[in-house]
C-alpha cells in the first residue's frame, strides 16, 4: 500500500470504499469483543488454581514465625510473605509492607493519607495546601490519573520518550515548584507502551532535587516479572539509587500478584525506606488491624520463591505471547506500508500502545465500538482523559481468545484506515 | 466481706495486708496473660477451618451470576455474597457493599472519604470545614475513637445508659450544632458493656433532626449474631426505622465475619440506602477495582445462609460462654459483697465492662500488668483515652484458656481490692 499521506483524492476514495466494505462485513457479524481492560484470560487464571489446594483444614496455618494466620495481628504482613516480597520488590525485609488484594488500593491509601495527614517530612497535610500537583508521564495508567482527579490534585502531563519519561522537564519542574508533590511511574513494561526505564532515567529520578521536601515518586512496578520473551528488560533498583543519591525517603515502590496469581484475589505490597515504612505503619494501624494473612500464606506456599515465580511467569508468557504476536503481525500487515500508525513491540507487560495520525483516535475507537469491538476509551491514557493529540489507543491483547483477537484487531485496522483516509480527504 | 466504703482504718489495713499477700503470691508465679484485645481463641478459629476446604482447584470458581471470582470486577461484591450479607445486615441486596477482610477498614474509608470529598448531600468535604465533630457514646470501641483522633475530628463524649446512649443529649446536640457530622454506635452487645439498644433508642436515632444535612450514624453492628445465651437480644432495624422517619440516608451499617470465621481473613460488608450505596460505589471505584471475591465465595459456600450462621455461632457460644461465666463467677465471689466494683452480664458480644470506684482504673490496670496480666489500657474505652472518672476496665475473656482466665481475673480482683482499699485509707 502507498503511504496514506501521499495518496491523491482518487486513491483515498478507493481506500475508503474498500475499507468501508470490509467494515460493513465485520459489522454484520455482530461481534462482541471487550478489549477495554488488561485482564488475564481464563487459561492464565487456571495456572494458579493450585493456590487453592496448598492450604487446607489440615495443612497448618501458622506463618514461619509462629503467627496464627487466622487471628488478628501482623499489620505489615507475615514473616514468610515479607521474605518473598522483599525479593520481588528488591528491598529489605524491614523496607516493606505486605498488604491486601490490590496495589491500586495501597497507592490510593498512600495518596489519600498524604492529603489528610501528610507524609514523612511534610510540614502539613497536602490537602491543606492551596495547590497540590502530580507529574503524569503520558500515555500512562488511567487509574493513577483517576486518583489525582478524584482528590483534586492537579495533573501535569509529561511526555514519554523511548527510555522513560522526559527527565529534562521533570528535573526542571520539580526543582522549581514546591506544590509538585508526586509523580506516577510504571517503570517496567510501562502501561501502555511496554517501555522499561533506562539506567540513566532511574539514576536521574533518584538524583532529583525537588523543591517540596515531601515529594514522592510513586513507582508502580506492576509488571516487574511479566516478561514476554527470554531476554527480559532489566530495571535498575530505584531504592538503592535513591539511597546512593541521599534521597532514600523519596520513593514508594508498589507491586502485586494480581497478574501473577488471581487478578481479584492476589497480594499487594509496597517498599520504601525503613523510615517511611515506620511512619506509614503508624498511619496504617489506625485504618486496619491487619490484612488477610491466610491469603498471604497461600501465596507463599504456592509461589515459594523467586524461582517459583519465574517458572510460573513463563507459563503466563506461553499463553499470552502468541496473542501479542498476532496483534503485531496484523498491525504490520494492515497498517505498516500505508504508514497509518505507529506502535510499540514490548518485551513484557500487558499492552501495546498504538498512535494513529493526530486527531483520529477518538473516531477510531468509536467506529470500532460500533462494530462490536470495545477498546479502552481514547484519551484514557492521559490526565483528565484528554489526549492532546488525540492519537493514542491502548491495545489489551491478553483477555480475548486468539480468534477473537484476530478479528478484533482486523476491525481496529480497518477503522484506522477508514478514519484516517476520510480525514485526509476532508483536508484536501 | 463488709462494704469497703464502710470499713474503718483497721479493717482496711487488714484487707490491704491480706490482698498484698495474695498479690505477691500471684506475682511470684511469673504469669504472662494478654487480655488486652477481643480476640477469638484458637478453638474458636478451628471451628472455621472447613472454610479452607470448600473451595479447591476443582470446585468451580464462579459466583451464582456466572462471575469468575478469580478475575477483576464486581466492585460491590459477588451476587451470592450480597444475598447472604443482605440477610445479616437486614437490608436489601441493592442496599449494601460486600467488601474486604475488615469492617474497621470500611469505616475508616467512609470517614476519610467524607473528609476528602464529603458524603451524599454534603455541601463540601468535611475536611474543608473549620470544625468536624463526632458524638462518642462511651465507654465505647477504642478503634472508632482512634479514627477520629487521627483525622482531627473533635470527639464529644456521650454517656451510655442501660438501654443505649443518652438520647436526650444526642438529640439536643445534633439539632443545635451543624459541625456534628457523625456518631459511633455499637448497637448490639456493645463494646465493652454488652448492651443492646432498646427499640425506643433505635427509633429516636432514626428520628434525629440533625442540623448538618450530611450527618451520618455509624452503626457498627459487629456482634449482631454473637449471642451467648439461648435468649438473644433483639435489635430493631435501623435502616427501616430511618426510612419510616424520612431519614433513609442518615445511617451506615457495618458488620463482618471477623468473629464468625477468621479474625484476620473474614469478609466485611456495609449497608445503607440505595442512594448512599450508589454514591459510595462511585467513590470506591477510584480506590480499588474489586475486593477479594474468592474469599467472598469461600464464605458463602461455608456459611451458606442465616441458619448456617446461627448454627455456627452456637458452636462459638459453647466455647466462650464458660469463659464469661467464670469471669462473672469470680467477680461475684471476690468483689460483690465488698461493693468494690460494678460490672455487666452481657447476653452476647466479646466483653465485660467493669467499673471500679472513681479514680482507680489506671492504678488497677498498672498493678495487674506488674503481676503479668495485661488488660486493655485504662481509659482506652473513652475519647482521647481519657476516662473522666478513671473507673472503666474492659475485660476480654475470649482468648485465654479457662485456667489462664481464672488466674487472670483473680489477679484483677486482688488488684481492685488493693487499690481501692489504699485509696480509701489515704482519704481518711
Amino acid at each position: 500500500m502507498k503511504k496514506l499521506n501521499s495518496m491523491n483524492k482518487e486513491e483515498l476514495l478507493e481506500l475508503i470504499n474498500e475499507s468501508q466494505k470490509k467494515y460493513d462485513s465485520y459489522k454484520s457479524k455482530n461481534l462482541k469483543y471487550d478489549m477495554s481492560r488488561g485482564k488475564p484470560c481464563p487459561e492464565q487464571l487456571d495456572l494458579s488454581d493450585g493456590i487453592l489446594d496448598c492450604i487446607s483444614s489440615t495443612s497448618g496455618l501458622k506463618a514461619g514465625d509462629g503467627t496464627d494466620c487466622r487471628n488478628y495481628g501482623g499489620l505489615d504482613g507475615i514473616s514468610d510473605a515479607k521474605v518473598l516480597f522483599s525479593q520481588l520488590l528488591e528491598v529489605g525485609v524491614n523496607e516493606l509492607i505486605v498488604g491486601g488484594n490490590t496495589s491500586l488500593n495501597m497507592m490510593y491509601d498512600c495518596v489519600s493519607r498524604a492529603m489528610l495527614k501528610g507524609v514523612l517530612g511534610s510540614d502539613m497535610p497536602w490537602g491543606k495546601l492551596d495547590q497540590v500537583k502530580f507529574l503524569c508521564p503520558s500515555p500512562g495508567y488511567d487509574r493513577h490519573f483517576a486518583i489525582c482527579e478524584f482528590l483534586g490534585i492537579e495533573m501535569i502531563t509529561v511526555d514519554m520518550n523511548e527510555d522513560g519519561p522526559d527527565m529534562d522537564t521533570i528535573e526542571k519542574l520539580v526543582s522549581e515548584d514546591a506544590s509538585i508533590k508526586g509523580i506516577w511511574c510504571v517503570p517496567k513494561y510501562s502501561n501502555p507502551q511496554g517501555i522499561t526505564y533506562s539506567d540513566e532515567v532511574v539514576e536521574r529520578f533518584a538524583a532529583l532535587k525537588p523543591k517540596a521536601p515531601d515529594f514522592r515518586i510513586f513507582w508502580d512496578n506492576s509488571y516487574t516479572v511479566h516478561h514476554l520473551t527470554d531476554t527480559p528488560d532489566q530495571l535498575k533498583n530505584i531504592l538503592e539509587s535513591c539511597k546512593q543519591a541521599g534521597n532514600s525517603d523519596m520513593v514508594y515502590i508498589f507491586a502485586s500478584t494480581s497478574k501473577i496469581t488471581y487478578a481479584g484475589a492476589g497480594i499487594a505490597a509496597m517498599g520504601a525506606s525503613e523510615a517511611n515504612i515506620e511512619f506509614l505503619k503508624k498511619q496504617l494501624g489506625i485504618q486496619t488491624i491487619c490484612y488477610d494473612k491466610i491469603n498471604q500464606l497461600r501465596h507463599v506456599r504456592f509461589l515459594k520463591n523467586m524461582d517459583g515465580i519465574a517458572a510460573h511467569m513463563k507459563k503466563h508468557a506461553a499463553i499470552i505471547r502468541p496473542k501479542f504476536d498476532i496483534v503485531l503481525d496484523i498491525l504490520d500487515k494492515e497498517l505498516k506500508s500505508g504508514g497509518a500508525a505507529e506502535w510499540t513491540c514490548p518485551n513484557g507487560g500487558y499492552f501495546i500502545s498504538l498512535n494513529t495520525m493526530d486527531g483520529c483516535a477518538k473516531a477510531v475507537v468509536a467506529k470500532a465500538k460500533e462494530a462490536g469491538v470495545t477498546l479502552t476509551g481514547a484519551g484514557a491514557t492521559f490526565p483528565y482523559k484528554k489526549d492532546p493529540r488525540d492519537r493514542n489507543i491502548r491495545i489489551a491483547p491478553t483477555y480475548p481468545s486468539l480468534d477473537e483477537l484476530k478479528n478484533a484487531i482486523k476491525v481496529l485496522c480497518v477503522c484506522v484506515l477508514l478514519v484516517e483516509a476520510e480525514k485526509l480527504l476532508a483536508g484536501m
